[in-house]
C-alpha cells in the first residue's frame, strides 16, 4: 500500500481563485483567508483528466468572470482580434484564415463540410475510430458521397492503404483525425499531407484537430493542410463552448466559388468571413452574438501558448505522455494504440486489467481526487479508459497533475489488487 | 447641467465579484480588501445597457468561474437537469422539451428550420424589422419557401394581413420575431398563434423569443406554440453562448417523421433529443461537449427566475419599460415603434434627436459609464439607438442601473444642447 509518486497537498495543484484578485488583495490577513478557501475549493475540486474539458489555468478561469461586455465594445474587440491572430502562430498557419464561433468542435465539421463540398462530391475519411465514423455520418448529412479507410480498433490505415484509395477516384476532401479520441490513436497528418499532394494536389485536406491542437505538432502551411479545425476545450485549455478552425486562402477560394446554393446559415463561411476580417482589423460587426467571456478567456489561453512557444508545447505534451504511458505499461497495463508510434501524445487509452472492475477501477481513481474518462468507442467502450494529459496538466508540471494523476491510478489499482 | 436622476456611487450598483468569495472571507479586513478592490472593478466596468448581452448577477459570474468539470461528472449532470426542468418553468411549457446547445440565438433558427421544415414546403414569416429578413433568409438554405408578411419599419404586420397571408396557401410553419431586437417592435403572439390556430390548426408555430423569453410574456403551452427559440445573454442573464429553445411534443413529432433526410448534422432533434433526455433523467450522455461553465451560469439564473415568479418578472420588465419610455418622451425624443402597444418591453428603440448627431450621443453616454446600442437595421441604423433594460437591469432595482442610464442620457442630452 506504499505510494511510489507523492500527492501534493491540494492547495498547491489547483489555485483556481482568479490570480487578479489574489494580487489584488493588500493586506496580507485578506490573502491568508483566501488561501484557505482556495484550499477548501481545491479538496472539494477532483482533477479533470479527462481528454478535454482540460484543466483551467487560473489566468483563464479569471477571465471567464469578466462583468457583461459588449460584443462591439472596443475593449472585446481589441481582444477578439489578438485571439484571432495568436490562432495564426498557435496553428502555424500565418497565411490562413481563422474563425472563432460559438458551438461545439463538431460544429466545424459542419462548417467544413458545407463550405467545402458541394452535393454529390466525394470525400475520403481516413478513420481512426468513432470521430471518423462521425465526421463521415456529418459530410455525408451536407451531401458527400463519403469512402472510409479504416483499421481495425486501436490501428490506423497505412499509407498504402490511402494510396490505394486516392487512386480509386478525384476526391474533392480527404478528412484525416489527428488524435481520435475514442481511441488514443494518432495519424500522421504530415505523411498523409505529402501523399495526398503527390497523388491529387488539388484535393482539399482537413485535419480534425479537436483533440491535437496546441499539443501535437501541427505545421498547417508548411504541410499544406486546407482545414485544421478544434474546440476550446482541448489543448487550447479554454473552457467548452467555442468551435475553432483556420481555412487556408485556397479552401476560401473553393467556398466562395461554390456553384451550389448553401447548406449551412449558422456554419456559412460567407456569412463569418466578414466578421472575422473586421474583428481582426479592430472594428465591430455583427452577424451572431459571440461568446464575449470564452473569446476573452480563449485569448488569454492563446498568449500562454505562443509567449512559450508551440515547438516547446509540442515537445512537453510529447514528455507528459510518454511519463504517463511509461507508468501505465510499468503496472502491466496494455494500451489500446497498437503501438507507441500510432499512439496521440494528448492522452491515454488504455486497457482494464483482466482482473478490475471497470467502473470500480474509475470511482476509486475518482476517490483518489481525480477524473478519468471512461471509453467512447461503442464496440469497446467497456473494455479501456482514457487519461487525458494536456495544457496545463501536461505543461506547467509544477501543479504535479501527472504526479497525483498516477499516484491515483496507482493507489487504485493496488486496492483492487492488481499490484 | 442639473440632474434630476441621482447616479448612485459605483460600488453601489456593479457587485461582480463571486459572492461566495465574499461569503467565504472570514475576517473583516478580508472583506474590506475586496471591497475597495470590488469598487475599482464596478468603476472600471460600464454599464452593459444594450439589448443583450446584459449584466449579469454575481452568483451567475460566479458560476463561470467554476474549475474544469467533465462533461459527465455527477455534478454537472445534476446542474445541466436542473437547468432543463428550468427552462419548462420559464418558457411556462411543462410538457415542452426543452434543448440547450452551444451556439449562438441563431442557431436556434437553423434548428428550428431544418428539423421542422423540408425541402420545398411553405413558411410564413411574419417581419417586424431585420431579424424577420435573416431568420427568413436561413430558412430559405434549409429548402423552405418563405412569404413574408410585412410592416413599415417601426411597425408591425396587422392579423387582418396575417389571416390574409395564412388564406393563400397551406404553410408548414409560420414563424414570429417577438421582440425584433433591430427595432424594438413587439409582436402580439398571442393574438397571432389564436388566429393560425383557427385558420390553420395544423400549421406549426414558432417564436423568435431571442429578446423577449424572460422578460415578455409568454405562455407557451396555453397559447400553444411549438417551438420558443432564445439565447443565453438577453432576459435571461447569462453570458452568451447558448442557443435555447423548448419545443412541443407536436414539433418533435413533425421532426420525427420527416421525410427528407436530415439537412443539419449539429443542429439535429435527433441527436441532440437523447442526450437532453438523459441529462433531464441524471444520466451521462455524448453527442458534442456541453458548454459546463455556461450551462452552470445559466442553470443559476434560471433559479432566479423561477423563484421569484415569471408575472413577477413580466411585470416588472413592464415596469421598467414604462419608466425608460415615460423619461425618453418627457425628453423629446421619439420612439421607433410607431405607439407603445408594439413596442417591447425589454428595450426602448428610440431616434436621435434632430440636433445631435449619433455617435457623439453614444460617446457621450459612455464617457458617464453606460453603454447602449446603435441602431441595427441596415436602412435606418444611423437615425436611432437602442437601450436595453432586462434581467437584473429591469428587475432588480435596488442596483439602480435604469437610473445611472436615464442619468447618464439626460446629462449626455443637456451637454450637447439638446436639454
Amino acid at each position: 500500500m506504499l505510494r511510489s509518486v507523492r500527492i501534493p497537498r491540494p492547495s498547491t495543484f489547483h489555485p483556481w481563485v482568479p490570480t487578479t484578485i489574489l494580487r489584488s488583495t493588500a493586506s496580507t490577513s485578506a490573502i491568508s483567508s483566501l488561501s484557505v478557501l482556495q484550499q477548501t475549493r481545491a479538496m472539494s475540486h477532483k482533477l479533470c483528466m479527462i481528454p478535454g474539458p482540460v484543466e483551467f489555468d487560473a489566468a483563464v478561469t479569471n477571465a471567464m468572470a469578466t462583468p457583461a461586455t459588449s460584443h462591439v465594445a472596443p475593449d472585446f474587440i481589441e481582444k477578439f482580434g489578438s485571439a484571432l491572430e495568436l490562432l495564426r502562430k498557435v496553428f502555424l498557419a500565418p497565411n490562413g484564415q481563422p474563425f472563432i464561433v460559438a458551438g461545439s468542435g463538431t460544429l466545424t465539421w459542419d462548417m467544413t463540410a458545407a463550405n467545402l463540398v458541394e452535393p454529390g462530391e466525394d470525400v475520403l475519411v481516413v478513420n481512426t475510430g468513432v470521430f471518423g465514423d462521425w465526421f463521415g455520418e456529418c459530410l455525408g448529412v451536407y451531401g458527400a458521397n463519403v469512402t472510409h479507410v479504416r483499421a481495425p480498433f486501436g490501428d490506423r490505415p497505412t499509407l498504402e492503404q490511402i494510396a490505394e484509395a486516392l487512386s480509386q477516384k478525384k476526391y474533392k476532401l480527404v478528412t484525416v483525425t489527428h488524435v481520435d479520441t475514442s481511441t488514443g490513436v494518432f495519424a500522421d497528418i504530415k505523411s498523409i499531407a505529402k501523399l495526398v499532394k503527390e497523388k491529387s494536389p488539388e484535393t482539399l485536406i482537413a485535419l480534425d484537430g479537436v483533440c491535437s491542437v496546441g499539443a501535437e505538432e501541427i505545421r498547417q502551411e508548411e504541410w499544406g493542410i486546407d482545414v485544421v479545425l478544434t474546440a476550446s476545450q482541448k489543448a487550447l485549455g479554454t473552457p467548452p463552448g467555442l468551435a475553432i478552425m483556420v481555412v487556408s486562402q485556397r479552401a476560401l477560394e473553393v467556398a466562395a466559388n461554390r456553384k451550389a446554393g448553401p447548406t449551412t446559415y449558422f456554419g456559412s463561411f460567407k456569412k463569418w468571413l466578414p466578421i472575422m476580417k473586421s474583428y481582426e482589423a479592430r472594428k465591430p460587426s455583427y452577424f451572431a452574438t459571440p461568446s464575449v467571456q470564452l473569446i476573452l478567456a480563449l485569448e488569454v489561453s492563446l498568449q500562454q501558448l505562443v509567449a512559450q512557444g508551440m515547438d516547446t508545447r509540442f515537445a512537453k505534451h510529447r514528455e507528459a505522455s510518454k511519463k504517463v504511458k511509461d507508468a501505465l505499461e510499468q503496472w502491466g497495463l496494455k494500451l489500446v494504440p497498437v503501438n507507441r508510434e500510432v499512439a496521440a501524445n494528448t492522452l491515454s487509452a488504455v486497457y482494464y486489467p483482466e482482473t478490475v472492475k471497470g467502473p470500480e477501477l474509475l470511482q476509486k481513481i475518482g476517490s483518489h481526487g481525480v477524473v478519468v474518462a471512461g471509453g467512447l468507442h461503442p464496440q469497446h467502450s467497456t473494455k479501456y479508459f482514457r487519461v487525458g494529459h494536456m495544457n496545463v496538466s501536461a505543461v506547467n508540471l509544477e501543479n504535479h497533475h501527472l504526479d497525483k494523476t498516477l499516484a491515483a491510478i496507482e493507489q487504485s489499482l493496488k486496492e483492487l489488487g492488481h499490484l
